[in-house]
């Protein structure tokens, strides 16, 4: 199979949370340009997507952050750099070439050959939790999906949504409510009478059910029916154990997302529960050119804390320079305001 | 010779910089609490002495700071943990005891009994740079002396200032005015005629010279005069190798202050090239019980930035832990909101 050109990078991190970021931020420093793979629509990873309001108190000097306070603060802090984002597709393949570089290919069939490779991927990369009905993945992309991209094909449609997070509810709410191309009917089903979503969402969900826009069923699905190739109805056991058929043209699942470490322990790395084995001097892996920092690392004292894994993508930077620039010697850097620094920042020093 | 009884301590910290604050961060977060001891009379280490109004640009998530907005922002941080700070002392010397506490004593008196030491102490102790005349040293603190504590005794005296920053222009000219305890007269003197200092400040100081307030020589001290035990004067020479005699009662120098290791040496630590040697996953030094933290200690791929002390101070509290709570199981602390730091920090969960 013929591939198009890979993209020739000196830096490529698989991650685009805080530590990721911050991994772009050092390499930066030492003019390293980065392109930044994540599953999810933005960058961020853990704090942006799973805790965005919540405080933070332990990163020091912030005496506290939102999660979302953190992604931006570090975003803005990483602008000067350039760096290019990949987003929505992980990581699927990465294979050592003879000259030492790596080929890093996506799931969105992004290719990349690059002299290094940051992994900063945290638990892993965050996907749509599946929905467990044996055989129901045979629909997916067709019939059944995780997310939406063009709602304006399901008009005259039934459509079922299975969840009970903000998306789900705002999917139904927009779905239902969707001119000129208002689908037949639109039902979410979720297990229980009780919604992890904005109080502003739930309301304008029982209004529309309400005034029959839509409808709510209590109940988890439990099977599904086909026609020939075709999905026809999700088969939903309610508290009481009564099974309905719900009849359908569309399945749209928001279960949240898990984090999946993927293929990564397929990549040749010395891997410990599920760690990635690093040194405490480069926070190198045990292929050279691969770097892990962050929660997906362990070496002896290691914590789980954003601001070790700053520190790990640091000193990370400085490993993989001469990988980079092998000829150049790599100057120190020291947490100030030198010239180089303004240099690379585009400041004027003061 | 008898002493008071020392305070006893779970841990003390070596160093109010950066680090060392933020040392205190960690251990508070694991319910320890410290005593600061700082050489400087206020918290903040370098940032807050030699660059106060610099920007910072690579402390994570803070994509620029000044020197003191960076220390404001880590003493709010420590704010509830209730630290208690010992400032302008030294630390002079360290001994284990048989039950593996250690005596640590201060350059003023105080004394501390502790079960864990943290050593944040960066390029060592700032102290005020000397006055480099063979045998001056025999008049500090009757004559000579490079702080000011109470100026009014000097009313009626020949003062003589040397140095050209702040510090020498903000007290020439408050001890030039100051009523009712003006002094006999007041001379600056300064190897050029050039100042590091605020603009007001060299305004002022131009002022008082036109009204005859005080007065400004061009030049440096080579020598000085005694009768007696008593210093008299100090010799002058100006740039074109004149040497004027100044009569003075008072000696003032303010040259700025210089980093000193210190006795640290002498407490039986290893030591490389005068850093600290540590392990990487404790930071603990050759003695247990003893961490260094930040700019002071080495070990493979150490960075000299603040950063990595951040990490290092945060690993060195997990050491520390055993020590001072032999039979509590430590829990890792995970970068979120965990109940339990919100239990130590005093704040409600949201």
């Amino acid at each position: 199979m013929a591939h198009a050109s890979p993209i020739e990078a000196d830096a490529v991190v698989i991650g685009a949370g805080p530590v990721g970021l911050f991994q772009v931020f050092e390499l930066g420093l030492l003019e390293i340009k980065a392109h930044v793979i994540d599953s999810l629509p933005f960058p961020g990873g853990q704090p942006a997507e799973l805790y965005p309001d919540k405080p933070i108190y332990d990163i020091p000097a912030i005496p506290v952050c939102t999660g979302q306070e953190l992604v931006n603060n570090l975003l803005k802090q990483i602008e000067p750099f350039g760096a290019t984002f990949h987003l929505e597709q992980e990581v699927s393949t990465v294979e050592q070439q003879g000259d030492g570089r790596f080929i890093v290919a996506t799931s969105k069939g992004t290719r990349f050959l690059t002299k290094t490779l940051f992994i900063a991927a945290g638990v892993g990369a965050f996907q749509p939790r599946a929905l467990k009905l044996d055989g129901i993945e045979a629909f997916e992309d067709k019939q059944l999906f995780y997310r939406v991209k063009s709602p304006e094909v399901w008009t005259g449609q039934n459509i079922v949504i299975v969840g009970g997070g903000d998306t789900a509810l705002e999917w139904a709410a927009t779905l239902a409510t969707q001119e000129p191309h208002k689908p037949q009917s639109v039902t979410l089903i979720h297990r229980r009478d009780v919604f992890q979503a904005a109080p502003s969402s739930i309301a304008r969900l029982r209004e529309l059910c309400d005034h029959q826009k839509m409808r709510f069923m209590v109940g988890q699905p439990t099977g599904f029916a086909t026609e020939g190739d075709r999905l026809t109805a999700v088969q939903v056991t309610d508290p009481q154990a009564q099974t309905h058929t719900v009849p359908l043209d569309v399945l749209l699942v928001f279960l949240g997302l898990s984090p999946k470490l993927g293929p990564i322990s397929d990549w040749g790395m010395e891997i410990e529960r599920k760690q990635l084995v690093v040194d405490t001097e480069k926070f190198s892996t045990s292929v050279p050119g691969i770097f892990a920092v962050g929660d997906i690392n362990t070496y002896p004292g290691k914590k789980k804390l954003i601001l070790s894994g700053f520190h790990e993508a640091t000193l990370a930077a400085f490993g993989a320079a001469p990988f980079v620039f092998p000829d150049k010697k790599v100057m120190l850097q020291y947490t100030t305001t030198s010239t180089q620094l303004h240099k690379v920042l585009g400041v004027t020093p003061t």
